[in-house]
Protein backbone atom coordinates (compact mmCIF):
# COMPACT_ATOMS: atom_id res chain seq x y z
CA UNK A 1 0.00 0.00 0.00
CA UNK A 2 1.35 3.41 -0.85
CA UNK A 3 0.47 5.41 3.14
CA UNK A 4 2.14 8.84 2.05
CA UNK A 5 1.49 10.25 6.12
CA UNK A 6 -0.84 10.08 9.06
CA UNK A 7 -3.46 12.26 8.01
CA UNK A 8 -5.51 12.50 11.38
CA UNK A 9 -6.39 10.74 14.73
CA UNK A 10 -10.12 11.09 15.66
CA UNK A 11 -11.42 11.40 18.79
CA UNK A 12 -15.39 11.26 19.30
CA UNK A 13 -16.69 13.60 22.07
CA UNK A 14 -19.95 14.65 23.53
CA UNK A 15 -19.48 18.34 23.04
CA UNK A 16 -17.19 19.39 20.24
CA UNK A 17 -17.35 23.01 21.14
CA UNK A 18 -16.47 22.29 24.74
CA UNK A 19 -13.76 19.81 23.20
CA UNK A 20 -12.28 22.23 21.17
CA UNK A 21 -11.52 24.86 23.93
CA UNK A 22 -9.80 21.98 26.15
CA UNK A 23 -7.38 21.65 23.40
CA UNK A 24 -6.67 24.77 22.97
CA UNK A 25 -6.32 25.60 26.74
CA UNK A 26 -4.08 22.70 27.48
CA UNK A 27 -2.58 21.47 24.64
CA UNK A 28 -2.81 25.04 22.65
CA UNK A 29 -3.79 23.70 19.73
CA UNK A 30 -6.07 26.52 17.45
CA UNK A 31 -9.61 26.60 17.46
CA UNK A 32 -10.58 25.04 13.56
CA UNK A 33 -13.83 25.45 12.05
CA UNK A 34 -16.67 22.96 13.18
CA UNK A 35 -18.66 21.73 9.81
CA UNK A 36 -22.02 19.32 9.72
CA UNK A 37 -20.95 16.46 7.76
CA UNK A 38 -24.80 15.67 6.51
CA UNK A 39 -23.84 12.28 4.85
CA UNK A 40 -22.00 11.21 8.02
CA UNK A 41 -24.64 13.04 10.69
CA UNK A 42 -22.00 13.94 12.47
CA UNK A 43 -20.23 17.86 13.58
CA UNK A 44 -16.67 17.62 12.82
CA UNK A 45 -13.37 19.99 12.80
CA UNK A 46 -9.68 18.96 12.26
CA UNK A 47 -7.37 20.63 14.26
CA UNK A 48 -4.21 21.21 12.73
CA UNK A 49 -0.81 19.92 14.78
CA UNK A 50 2.08 19.50 12.68
CA UNK A 51 1.90 18.00 9.32
CA UNK A 52 -0.92 15.85 10.98
CA UNK A 53 -4.23 17.15 12.34
CA UNK A 54 -6.49 15.93 15.00
CA UNK A 55 -10.03 15.66 14.33
CA UNK A 56 -12.63 16.04 16.78
CA UNK A 57 -16.05 14.26 15.76
CA UNK A 58 -19.41 14.83 17.97
CA UNK A 59 -22.71 12.94 16.47
CA UNK A 60 -25.45 14.70 15.81
CA UNK A 61 -27.63 11.34 15.10
CA UNK A 62 -28.65 9.17 18.47
CA UNK A 63 -28.65 6.24 16.25
CA UNK A 64 -25.05 6.91 14.41
CA UNK A 65 -21.87 5.04 15.01
CA UNK A 66 -20.22 7.56 16.97
CA UNK A 67 -23.29 7.49 18.87
CA UNK A 68 -23.07 3.81 19.72
CA UNK A 69 -19.23 4.30 20.33
CA UNK A 70 -19.72 7.01 22.61
CA UNK A 71 -22.50 5.27 24.25
CA UNK A 72 -19.97 2.06 24.82
CA UNK A 73 -16.87 3.77 25.51
CA UNK A 74 -17.60 7.41 26.60
CA UNK A 75 -15.15 10.40 24.85
CA UNK A 76 -11.82 8.76 23.32
CA UNK A 77 -9.74 7.97 20.61
CA UNK A 78 -12.06 6.40 17.56
CA UNK A 79 -10.38 5.92 14.60
CA UNK A 80 -6.83 6.82 12.54
CA UNK A 81 -6.35 7.99 9.17
CA UNK A 82 -3.73 7.17 6.96
CA UNK A 83 -3.63 9.41 3.65
CA UNK A 84 -2.44 7.17 0.49
CA UNK A 85 -2.35 8.01 -3.24
CA UNK A 86 -5.77 6.95 -4.30
CA UNK A 87 -8.35 5.47 -2.32
CA UNK A 88 -10.57 3.11 -4.57
CA UNK A 89 -6.92 2.00 -6.15
CA UNK A 90 -6.17 1.07 -2.19
CA UNK A 91 -9.91 -0.38 -1.52
CA UNK A 92 -9.79 -2.82 -4.46
CA UNK A 93 -6.21 -4.31 -4.05
CA UNK A 94 -7.28 -5.10 -0.01
CA UNK A 95 -10.32 -6.57 -1.05
CA UNK A 96 -8.76 -9.00 -3.06
CA UNK A 97 -6.05 -9.63 -0.40
CA UNK A 98 -9.08 -10.80 1.54
CA UNK A 99 -8.78 -7.86 4.14
CA UNK A 100 -12.60 -6.78 5.78
CA UNK A 101 -13.58 -3.62 4.64
CA UNK A 102 -16.53 -1.07 5.59
CA UNK A 103 -16.22 0.96 2.44
CA UNK A 104 -15.77 -0.90 -0.85
CA UNK A 105 -15.62 2.48 -2.81
CA UNK A 106 -14.36 5.43 -1.58
CA UNK A 107 -16.77 8.49 -0.67
CA UNK A 108 -16.57 12.00 0.39
CA UNK A 109 -15.71 13.41 3.39
CA UNK A 110 -13.76 15.86 5.63
CA UNK A 111 -10.53 14.72 4.44
CA UNK A 112 -11.02 14.64 1.17
CA UNK A 113 -12.22 11.50 -0.77
CA UNK A 114 -12.29 8.41 2.30
CA UNK A 115 -13.01 4.93 2.73
CA UNK A 116 -12.71 3.06 5.87
CA UNK A 117 -11.34 -0.08 7.19
CA UNK A 118 -13.10 -2.81 9.27
CA UNK A 119 -11.21 -2.62 12.51
CA UNK A 120 -10.65 -6.70 12.70
CA UNK A 121 -8.31 -6.18 9.93
CA UNK A 122 -6.21 -3.35 12.27
CA UNK A 123 -5.70 -5.23 16.00
CA UNK A 124 -9.35 -3.35 16.66
CA UNK A 125 -8.30 -0.08 15.63
CA UNK A 126 -11.20 1.37 12.94
CA UNK A 127 -9.07 2.64 9.88
CA UNK A 128 -9.87 5.46 7.18
CA UNK A 129 -7.57 5.89 4.21
CA UNK A 130 -7.97 8.99 2.74
CA UNK A 131 -6.96 11.13 -0.80
CA UNK A 132 -7.04 14.90 0.33
CA UNK A 133 -8.45 17.34 -2.75
CA UNK A 134 -6.74 20.18 -3.35
CA UNK A 135 -8.30 23.33 -4.84
CA UNK A 136 -11.76 21.32 -4.90
CA UNK A 137 -14.84 21.33 -2.32
CA UNK A 138 -14.78 17.46 -1.75
CA UNK A 139 -17.45 17.52 0.47
CA UNK A 140 -19.73 19.51 -1.67
CA UNK A 141 -23.63 19.83 -0.87
CA UNK A 142 -23.03 17.74 2.63
CA UNK A 143 -20.88 20.93 4.54
CA UNK A 144 -22.83 23.39 6.43
CA UNK A 145 -20.82 25.76 7.78
CA UNK B 1 2.11 24.92 25.08
CA UNK B 2 4.51 24.32 22.81
CA UNK B 3 3.54 21.46 20.56
CA UNK B 4 5.71 20.45 17.87
CA UNK B 5 3.77 18.10 16.15
CA UNK B 6 1.96 14.68 16.74
CA UNK B 7 4.65 12.23 17.67
CA UNK B 8 2.66 9.06 17.90
CA UNK B 9 -0.20 7.18 17.97
CA UNK B 10 0.09 4.19 20.33
CA UNK B 11 -1.92 1.28 20.09
CA UNK B 12 -2.41 -1.57 22.58
CA UNK B 13 -2.17 -5.28 21.80
CA UNK B 14 -2.29 -8.51 22.94
CA UNK B 15 0.57 -10.20 20.90
CA UNK B 16 2.71 -7.41 19.49
CA UNK B 17 4.91 -9.55 16.28
CA UNK B 18 1.46 -10.18 15.34
CA UNK B 19 0.43 -7.13 15.04
CA UNK B 20 3.48 -5.60 13.64
CA UNK B 21 2.76 -8.77 10.78
CA UNK B 22 -0.71 -7.38 10.25
CA UNK B 23 0.45 -3.91 10.11
CA UNK B 24 2.96 -4.69 7.35
CA UNK B 25 0.71 -7.13 5.31
CA UNK B 26 -2.58 -4.51 5.39
CA UNK B 27 -0.91 -1.61 5.19
CA UNK B 28 2.76 -1.96 4.14
CA UNK B 29 4.34 -0.28 7.27
CA UNK B 30 7.58 -1.13 8.02
CA UNK B 31 8.03 -4.07 10.72
CA UNK B 32 10.37 -2.52 13.19
CA UNK B 33 12.02 -3.21 16.08
CA UNK B 34 11.00 -4.39 19.16
CA UNK B 35 11.94 -3.59 22.49
CA UNK B 36 11.43 -4.02 26.13
CA UNK B 37 10.61 -1.45 28.46
CA UNK B 38 11.72 -2.58 31.69
CA UNK B 39 10.54 0.32 33.65
CA UNK B 40 6.74 0.14 31.98
CA UNK B 41 6.78 -3.88 31.60
CA UNK B 42 5.80 -3.45 28.00
CA UNK B 43 7.29 -4.40 24.71
CA UNK B 44 6.69 -2.11 22.64
CA UNK B 45 7.93 -0.32 19.52
CA UNK B 46 7.50 2.65 16.86
CA UNK B 47 6.68 2.01 13.42
CA UNK B 48 7.87 5.16 11.39
CA UNK B 49 4.55 6.62 9.02
CA UNK B 50 5.66 9.85 7.51
CA UNK B 51 6.65 12.50 9.70
CA UNK B 52 4.86 10.39 12.64
CA UNK B 53 4.99 6.77 13.90
CA UNK B 54 2.15 3.89 15.70
CA UNK B 55 3.34 2.82 18.88
CA UNK B 56 2.32 -0.90 19.13
CA UNK B 57 2.56 -1.82 22.78
CA UNK B 58 1.92 -5.17 24.45
CA UNK B 59 1.57 -5.80 28.30
CA UNK B 60 4.46 -7.88 30.26
CA UNK B 61 2.76 -6.97 33.47
CA UNK B 62 -0.67 -8.41 34.15
CA UNK B 63 -1.01 -5.68 36.50
CA UNK B 64 0.25 -3.22 34.69
CA UNK B 65 -2.12 -0.35 33.18
CA UNK B 66 -1.70 -1.60 29.76
CA UNK B 67 -3.10 -4.98 30.63
CA UNK B 68 -5.96 -3.65 32.58
CA UNK B 69 -6.86 -1.61 29.39
CA UNK B 70 -6.59 -4.53 27.13
CA UNK B 71 -8.96 -6.37 29.87
CA UNK B 72 -12.08 -3.99 29.63
CA UNK B 73 -11.40 -2.66 26.15
CA UNK B 74 -9.75 -5.16 24.04
CA UNK B 75 -7.26 -4.42 21.37
CA UNK B 76 -7.57 -0.18 20.47
CA UNK B 77 -6.20 3.05 19.92
CA UNK B 78 -4.79 3.37 23.57
CA UNK B 79 -3.28 6.94 23.86
CA UNK B 80 -1.40 9.88 21.95
CA UNK B 81 1.68 11.82 22.06
CA UNK B 82 2.63 15.47 21.25
CA UNK B 83 6.70 16.58 20.85
CA UNK B 84 7.47 19.36 22.65
CA UNK B 85 10.44 21.56 23.03
CA UNK B 86 10.74 20.49 26.82
CA UNK B 87 8.47 18.53 28.55
CA UNK B 88 9.50 19.11 32.32
CA UNK B 89 8.85 23.08 31.51
CA UNK B 90 5.29 21.70 29.95
CA UNK B 91 4.36 19.65 32.63
CA UNK B 92 4.63 22.68 35.39
CA UNK B 93 2.97 25.16 33.51
CA UNK B 94 0.00 23.03 33.26
CA UNK B 95 0.26 21.89 36.77
CA UNK B 96 0.31 25.73 37.41
CA UNK B 97 -3.03 26.08 35.23
CA UNK B 98 -4.55 23.15 37.35
CA UNK B 99 -4.52 20.44 34.71
CA UNK B 100 -4.95 16.98 36.31
CA UNK B 101 -1.27 15.19 35.46
CA UNK B 102 -0.51 11.52 35.71
CA UNK B 103 3.50 12.61 35.68
CA UNK B 104 5.16 15.72 37.33
CA UNK B 105 8.25 15.41 36.34
CA UNK B 106 9.85 13.71 32.42
CA UNK B 107 11.20 10.02 32.63
CA UNK B 108 12.83 8.20 30.44
CA UNK B 109 10.71 6.17 27.43
CA UNK B 110 10.45 4.90 23.63
CA UNK B 111 9.97 8.75 22.68
CA UNK B 112 12.56 10.31 24.69
CA UNK B 113 12.17 12.47 27.72
CA UNK B 114 8.08 11.55 28.36
CA UNK B 115 5.53 12.78 30.67
CA UNK B 116 1.46 11.82 31.09
CA UNK B 117 -1.32 14.01 31.23
CA UNK B 118 -4.55 12.24 33.31
CA UNK B 119 -6.85 11.16 30.46
CA UNK B 120 -9.85 13.53 32.40
CA UNK B 121 -7.87 17.05 30.66
CA UNK B 122 -8.31 15.99 27.44
CA UNK B 123 -11.68 14.26 26.83
CA UNK B 124 -10.80 10.57 28.10
CA UNK B 125 -7.74 10.74 25.69
CA UNK B 126 -4.82 9.34 27.49
CA UNK B 127 -1.64 12.44 26.57
CA UNK B 128 1.95 11.95 26.30
CA UNK B 129 4.52 14.62 25.90
CA UNK B 130 7.53 13.96 25.22
CA UNK B 131 11.29 15.60 23.78
CA UNK B 132 13.34 12.64 21.14
CA UNK B 133 16.82 12.98 22.51
CA UNK B 134 18.67 12.78 19.31
CA UNK B 135 22.01 11.55 19.71
CA UNK B 136 22.05 9.70 23.37
CA UNK B 137 20.42 6.85 24.44
CA UNK B 138 17.05 8.01 26.07
CA UNK B 139 16.67 4.93 27.88
CA UNK B 140 19.53 3.81 28.32
CA UNK B 141 19.98 0.61 31.03
CA UNK B 142 16.00 -0.09 30.79
CA UNK B 143 15.65 -1.11 27.22
CA UNK B 144 16.47 -4.74 26.23
CA UNK B 145 16.63 -5.49 22.92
Amino acid sequence: MDVRKLHHVAVAVHDIHAALGDYAEVLGLPRSEVVYLDSQKVYATLIPVGDCEIELVQPADPQGGVAKFLEKRGEALHHICFQVGDVDKELAALEQQGVSLIDKKSRPGLAGMVGFLHPRSTRGVLTELCSPMHGAQGQAGEVSR
